[in-house]
């Protein structure tokens, strides 16, 4: 690991930016957006940031593209937020090196989906447990909790488990839909007895982020094209300021409900960041959603829409 | 038939309320309840209702009380707008036979989801063709188009076919997800061939209502516990003011947004309308969602400041 | 409940014959060959039957055909093998309903599968704990894990757990694929543990039972069109000869194998229960699986090929 | 491509073998088990091998290790018989690269699945109508259909317009479940419109291999630990002999069966190959199945049981 490197852990909170991973229109990675991008999410004051995510397109990337565009990432960060790598694999050999590379490149610990074929307790408590020896105590572990994408349910016995159990475990990617009672589960079991009190960011776009504040969440980690607003919204919530948080977020809600979208919400979220400058081309890897001329359209009338409530 | 029965066909458009089933709070049928749902629906504007359907807790009623809540709706509706039911059933005979006992009582038409183990095109096609040829060129039908709880998906192509081979075929509700550009698609394709347009009603809580209108939906069939939002957005539609109709429909987004949650909506749902006076309890029978304390709380935080951006 | 009513217990063995609920040509329940279908079941030796389970076609019968159907197998057999009838349902109040008429009626018991929307062990755990307390500690329950129908899964901490807390649990239907391991992982956990051992049947056609029965299973709850097979399996594991069980199940494997595909398997039993007499149509009630001429014709030769071997 | 390099086409028939990809206990690709396993199939008779499928462990493979297993497969066959290679992939891009560089070391062919989103027949067909065009019509295709595994069903006119349109599309590997009826319907519908003939091999570990022969299969691709048994029964139909293959198929039926189940069916294969002297190791990479004392004993048993009847 390198001095200074920032370290994902149980503090962690704020806005944990899904980044998007810039190809060219040809579709090959485009390093320079891997920078404008990188600074686009720094300038909008997110406390970290997540690559190789589902929407960073992680499996339609070669190996080599792997390592190059992680690299970029943290080369561009350089330390300036935790950045946490999506490594999960159908492969656990290829699941710890891509881990282990990206902690010596800088990174500040790795999010792990389970593989689709879990379907009880005890099987997820076991995948996860095997990831976690085979990681060790020192890459910090982000669970993604992702039902709708996985296929597989985590229940909060699991979760509080695998807690008890690592330490390595020190976050919750909460995207459970609805899933807004497991969280306050975790929370007030936690309490209860005196567990360790893990991070908890939530996904899902984000779309129920004042409640789930509310519930307990430490923030968010989500593609959300505006993540502005997101942050500002947890600077509220962390300034007690709950209200003026929610009446924020409403107002970027339609758009924010838009892109929720699974499937064509990536290809919606790229070409935003296009618009906005962050990319130079909204290109999504095939197979992948394409926007045609209406989706454009519509997009074009909520981003109007927005700028208009925001005038 | 009824003479004056108001029948459901390719022109019916707004709002088609999905009527929840009131039940006492120990879990009996509550006919009062029903009769004063149904005069709150009116008084909201809405064109149409749909009875015995998914959140009407159909699957949980008895045989007796599925006649018995069918027959209350009609009676107290008593014309005064179409009335569809939803006869979806494991059973072709049961759905015959409750389909036929609707319209002599007074419906509108009915309303079929396709059973779950359908895979294909040609299997959807197969299923509706027998459904269509069992009730006859008498009983309008409504298509629901609904793959997040059915596991069935249905193709523009399965949709386009049955509107050509079965004029009974007049309205589809559409509650794919996502599922937008899919509503493009049909009205695309319906203009290009010269088919027949047949209705088409949003689902999903209304959750993409502004969005919808303007690829060609006729209205909402949702039961979302505002129903007037939805009556006036689609009526702005009408008099040609999409602007005013989002502006209004996005204030009431954050409440609508909660209830799309999947399963508790139903619960969120009958709570509001048990506090709007609709109906004297919001019981859900069992197996079913159960709000507790931060539920209840929650909810309530989201109909004060919808009370308060309304006043 | 009646003098002398067989009752299902933990020690409840041998073949559990699922019966087929016979219609006419025309789709009408055939109560005569629900006696003659009874009295075929008797003569090979079956040690109890269940009726109105998922290959009784339940969830296509009204509630009048139900009792009725229930009713008359009940009478017929009068008392001569315990009977397990199906209750499973979307409604609580149906399922304790109909358990409650199966038990008045002469049952030995009931059979309850989960809904379909359990994803995690607590919720499976509570599904089953209400379904307990609402059927009281007089009424014999036969869980049924098939989730392959019911898309849930049921772990062995589940399991154990039901039987620890509900001494009406007194039986397991195992019908889980692959499920051999988990068949094990009860019965080793259960004598670790001191726990209550109940009686297991295994599923899905019987493809495995010597296998299963190895591992400890106590015979076959299953509707393989020649139940004298797999009575004499179970007899032979019991007499101490699992080689000439073995031998003897392998002459059936062949057709056993092919009556053990899903959907188009209920259909070819029905046929076969047919042509030997049992039961006068094949009826399938729609929607259902039909025969073709090819389907009819390998079915012909399969049961040729066996009546040679057996020969 | 090389000079004699053999080419998969509508006239492939007879045993196709999945080959297993052998891993050395420690895990490391086993390249002299590579070599051997070849032997041991080429000597049992297969007409042909697919390498890098499902059951080869692919996704658990690196990009370089996939490299080296296709080049050494390739070479030790070195143009005795075709050799399908498996290239299904969640990136086009690596479809195509990898297609290209199979061929260019000798492939016949490629096997594709579809990936596992697609659920109209439209995007079924879009899906493979874009793979064909990226691979032109130099590299024959094997379409895999096998639901069971992608969550994608294919129907009989999606197959038939891809056979229609794409000359490429000369196989189809045919693992529906149950998919008897299936496979009727493209031999009749194909022979009704004079459609060209593809090659249909039939996969689900052969459990219905003399009744698809006798519907029009050409042949079986299965990972079966005992090929010469496929070869012999496909020989014997080739020889107007259906009875006698039966009989034979039938004294492997128990085996075969118990292979049969998804999952530990790998373990079990691999370990049988093991026995058999085909590999070194029966290392599954993990995540993956893993033999207990029970499932060993288990196995040792029915292969004693099959040795017996073959003696």
């Amino acid at each position: 690991m390198k001095t200074n490197q920032p370290i994902m852990n149980e503090q962690s909170r704020g806005v944990f930016v899904i980044a998007a991973t810039p190809f060219t229109d040809s579709g090959e990675v485009d390093l320079e957006s891997i920078d404008s991008l990188t600074e686009f999410y720094l300038e909008k004051g997110v406390s970290g940031m997540t690559v190789l995510g589902m929407m960073g397109e992680a499996p339609k990337l070669s190996e080599s593209e792997t390592t190059l565009v992680m690299e970029r990432f943290l080369k561009r960060v350089n330390g300036r937020v935790p950045v946490t790598v999506g490594v999960s694999s159908a492969s656990n050999l290829r699941l710890e090196r891509l881990s282990k590379e990206a902690m010596s490149l800088g990174a500040a610990g790795v999010m792990v989906a389970p593989i689709s074929n879990l379907k009880l307790d005890e099987q997820v408590y076991g995948y996860f447990t095997t990831v976690a020896n085979l990681l060790g105590k020192e890459i910090p572990i982000c669970l993604q909790d992702f039902p709708q994408a996985t296929g597989v349910h985590m229940s909060v016995n699991v979760i509080n488990q695998l807690t008890d159990d690592f330490s390595q475990v020190v976050m919750l990617k909460h995207e459970d839909f609805p899933g807004m009672r497991k969280l306050s589960q975790i929370r007030e079991q936690s309490k209860a007895s005196n567990r360790r009190r893990i991070s908890i960011l939530v996904g899902n776009g984000g779309l129920f982020l004042p409640q789930e504040m509310l519930r307990g969440a430490d923030g968010a980690m989500t593609g959300f094209a505006y993540p502005e607003m997101l942050v500002q919204v947890c600077d509220l919530f962390d300034a007690g300021k709950p209200k003026e948080a929610e009446d924020l977020f409403n107002i970027y809600l339609p758009l924010l409900r838009h892109e929720f979208q699974y499937g064509i919400g990536l290809a919606l979220r790229k070409e935003t960041l296009r618009r906005r400058g962050a990319i130079k081309s909204a290109f999504v890897r095939r197979p992948g959603p394409v926007l045609d001329a209406k989706d454009l359209d519509e997009l074009s009338a909520l981003i109007s829409r927005l700028d208009f409530e925001l005038a």
